[in-house]
């Protein structure tokens, strides 16, 4: 096997073998209310919730969400806590309890001052398409395919503000 | 196929078939040093770089990177892109050109306030190891698992400070 890749300043062109097994597992972010979020990705982005881990020593709850297309995820509680520790494109949502009930609470979404952050992005099998439904869930966009340079992109905003991109994969 | 899923306010046991084949692809973050994050993911983490996007326009550069573990990766430019669009876990670093002579240049981590982005999360075959194999590397840890309660996992800072989680899989 070849190790096909790019060449930059900086790359290391061997996977060193203490890194055998490495899985980009989950990416993190906060959530204001968990009903919504939950409800939007889960139904505008068909994530599964597949784990929950109520931490009530630091009164929060961690959500893991993914895209599991056909796998066939196993029921067992440990079992499947194993299935979403090993794979990659989980989603984790942290509910720290009580801003839901907050008016003021809001998160930042890492595009406005101070910038680091920038999103997620989901592949679609057709922009277009996911847009119209996007639209059919009342979902507002930051960016429609038509607006700007890069019509093959779009960028939607998440219940606290979080950007999303959508890529087609056409 | 039952839809194994965690209950919860909000969530959806049914998965719309509008997002049928929806992929959570990436999560992207700004980088300062493109060489410096580069030599790290490439190196500490594994990752390879599997895409390069110059935007000459827009005076940056996107670069691609994913633990590939046993993946056939196509050699081909083109077929390259299909399989990083296509694939979950992926990484995209941003620089923005120039960032890295300027000693001022900094992101901001989101765990700091304002809070928003959490981190990124690592799977690894064995914690312990994983943690010696950072020390080699002189990795900068923001939680060693003898800190706190949860010996389970490790937290280590990335060339710009955002926070990178380590669970390891037994």
């Amino acid at each position: 096997m070849t190790f096909n890749t790019e060449e930059a300043p900086g790359v290391h062109t061997d996977v060193p073998s203490e890194t055998e097994g490495f899985v980009f597992n989950h990416t993190m972010v906060r959530i204001v209310d968990p009903e919504a979020s939950l409800a939007f990705y889960s139904k505008v982005f068909g994530m599964r919730l597949l784990r929950k881990v109520d931490m009530p020593e630091g009164e929060f709850t961690l959500y893991f969400l993914a895209c599991t297309g056909n796998d066939d995820v196993p029921e067992d509680k440990d079992a499947r806590a194993k299935y979403v520790n090993g794979r990659e494109g989980v989603l984790e949502l942290t509910h720290n309890w009580g801003t839901e009930k907050d008016p003021q609470a809001s998160y930042h979404n890492g595009n406005d001052e101070p910038q680091g952050y920038g999103h997620i992005c989901f592949t679609v099998p057709d922009l277009q398409a996911a847009c119209e439904w996007m639209d059919a869930n009342d979902v507002a966009f930051k960016k429609r395919p038509e607006d700007g340079r890069m019509s093959h992109i779009a960028f939607v905003l998440d219940p606290d503000g979080y950007w999303i991109e959508l890529v087609g994969r056409k």
